[in-house]
């Protein structure tokens, strides 16, 4: 018998996150407060003081190398669907005719239809901890919005989710997703909130964008009468922390047959799921115990270490601050939209940026049609429908199993699947043209 | 720490099928081969010659009680998610108020949509095995077509699947599924038929039916230069005989928590959800060992062992036999359209009349709106979509709750979960009135 998918005992899911900041060779560059002013992480942090949980204030440059993760939070954790499956594409392998071993990380398993449950359980878990009342979310494609809309139900919160209004129009599902979970759904811009009403008054069918979405959560949060908490979707230590999940289970699942990996893939938007994967293993060669190579995929409308600049900047226009040290193609650039919403963000994470830099971690980058057409003969071969978004990471996986087969070296691919594909079938047609 | 998944380990998914027809108190009703003729099951099994696989007519009525599962299907069924979770439902129990412990067999985790692939796998591999050449099948939602087209992709077959046209204008998605796993694709009627063609001529959007694309299936089958295996998606004791690794796997599930069923639900259409779940424990209930309840969940529509008649029908308008013994609301009956397309058949399994007929099954049946907005809490409390069709075994389960905490019995109420709802999220919006 053949076990192609490689599970782990609910009882043996990792208790500590993984924290990276204490093993980096060199500290994270601090984040500054305002345009003009020094890097002070303390300071920034203090700006965060109200839309934050205590523990997220904390978390977010922890001085420990683990983070005790809730037995309440892994209580849920194992309800949504963790430790989720290791599971090796043997037919894509014999496919591709490749002595290379490809397993995926299936996190597209989870219900809400993305890894983004991962950090958005802890986030309302302490929310709910520290006696806020309200959670309030942007999203732009919907996954975070879906995994906080859930969640928050859940857990006994009421919700309310802007969503850019562009991408409730093309893709209005994931939106129904919300309401069904009894979220207040807004489209944004919206005549709800000051930044809204800008936009909204000209034209309340403006197409919308996720920095005014941002903005929206932001200031109907500030103006609530309620407590209420801003979820991070991205970007912010916390939340890479949290995810490190996904990866300190994939390190038990490839020990439990026997694995090393050689490649390790994810896709990028900021960089969450990639680095949730990446960095169990991104420590052992940090720490010199392993030697393997990462491959973080982009799209190439939106390629921020291959065409942008390392430096600092603002995470919004027309904001004074906070600005991070991070590969940004700018913040006013104008990315054309894409089927992989997710992977459209115009600067990476601190961590990843620092990681880009000092050439641990690798940056390539694919055009739409070619990493949809891998998704799409994964869905045939491997009988599960990847995001969008996790296509990009197949394209890369696929293309080290081919260079694998030139060389004939037997390498072990390992590629993160971020979430599964049904609410972006429409866009495989559009792109791929199937429609008859 | 609670566990509220229950999972099993890989190696303990069950080696064999439970064939219920040995235990039967009293034989199954052979079928009628012709009208005006009498019963005989060889007869009719001889009609199936060339387009079953002989080890389906051995299965039909196999005189064994248990068939095992080979070793090819058992890892195909661990690479798509066998075994599946089973969950407990403590958020919506709490909700409810209720004494009653409520789980729910997690079908909506197999990658393709729903629990069809249990028999699909197994079909396409007998028919691989058994040299055929091309697969075909009809389908109304597309869960069974979106089964076929990914299994049989990935045995290597060339697949052709016909949609019912409705269907597939109102829920496109499917269709771009079975595309994206590059099956052939065909709108029914098609004009690739004489059947097809006799409804196309007149209206090249006719917007067909079931009757009708199962007919075009089978002449394409039947006139194509390649030996074609035509799928089947329920109704026949063989499709039956392969879901039963649905109740075989919760009977042990069940014994690692220590807990004994009082209530087994399940939705039907022709049965084979309803039945995979609970044949195991039916045997059990007929051997006297135990006595659980059994309730079979139909929508109001469409309920034929509720407003029908048990006795000999066609299973299509236009033919001469087989004919079934079954509950029947008439083969040539209107239903009208619901969201949960699964479950518009008007008549029911031979298996399941029979069981129905003998009082062992119990029949309720629901309004869609109280059956979607059951699905929608369970998506805000448990955090997954269940498909359309589940949300009235999911209606059901929680009227069961409610009587227990109306006679405050801590009752263990268990219900399948046929399938995930992310492509009926457009038919909650409508039914729910959520759109804004």
């Amino acid at each position: 018998m053949i076990y192609d998918r490689i599970t782990l005992p609910v009882n043996e899911i990792p208790k500590f996150w993984l924290n990276i900041l204490p093993s980096l060779p060199e500290p994270l560059p601090d984040p500054i407060p305002k345009i003009g002013e020094k890097p002070c992480r303390e300071k920034v942090l203090k700006m965060f003081e109200s839309s934050w949980t205590k523990e997220a204030l904390w978390q977010e440059y922890a001085p420990v190398a683990r983070v005790r993760v809730p037995d309440e939070v892994l209580e849920y954790y194992i309800r949504v669907g963790r430790p989720t499956p290791l599971y090796r594409a043997r037919r894509l392998e014999e496919y591709l005719r490749t002595p290379a071993r490809i397993y995926f990380k299936r996190e597209d398993t989870l219900p809400t239809g993305s890894f983004k449950l991962n950090t958005i359980i802890p986030q309302i878990y302490y929310a709910k901890k520290e006696g806020f009342e309200f959670i309030v979310s942007s999203t732009g494609a919907g996954q975070t919005g879906s995994a906080v809309a859930a969640v928050a139900r859940a857990m006994g919160f009421k919700a309310k989710i802007f969503m850019v209004r562009s991408k409730y129009k093309s893709a209005p599902l994931r939106g129904t997703f919300m309401k069904l979970c009894g979220a207040e759904f807004t489209p944004s811009p919206s005549p709800e909130t000051e930044i809204g009403r800008k936009y909204y008054s000209v034209n309340p069918e403006h197409p919308g964008d996720l920095e005014i979405c941002a903005k929206e959560a932001a200031e109907w949060a500030q103006k609530s009468k309620f407590k209420t908490y801003v979820v991070k979707g991205s970007f912010f230590n916390f939340v890479v922390l949290h995810q490190t999940i996904i990866g300190l289970e994939v390190k038990k699942q490839l020990e439990i047959i026997d694995e090393t990996p050689d490649v390790l893939i994810g896709c990028v938007g900021a960089g969450s799921n990639f680095l949730g994967l990446t960095l169990p293993f991104v420590h052992d060669v940090i720490k010199g115990k392993e030697n393997y190579k990462f491959i973080a995929v982009r799209s190439d409308v939106c390629a921020p270490e291959i065409n942008g600049e390392y430096r600092y900047d603002l995470l919004a226009p027309d904001t004074e601050g906070p600005l991070y040290k991070m590969y940004t193609l700018g913040v006013t650039t104008e990315v054309p939209p894409i089927i992989a919403e997710g992977l459209r963000h115009h600067f990476s994470s601190p961590i990843l940026s620092y990681l880009v830099n000092k050439k641990i971690v690798k940056v390539v980058a694919y055009k739409e049609k070619e990493a949809l057409k891998a998704g799409a003969l994964v869905t045939g071969l491997e009988n599960f429908i990847p995001a969008a978004e996790s296509s990009y990471a197949i394209k890369a996986a696929i293309d080290e199993a081919l260079k694998a087969k030139e060389t004939g070296e037997e390498k072990v691919i390992v590629a993160n699947i971020s979430g599964n594909g049904f609410l972006d079938l429409a866009g495989y047609a559009q792109v791929l043209k199937l429609e008859k």
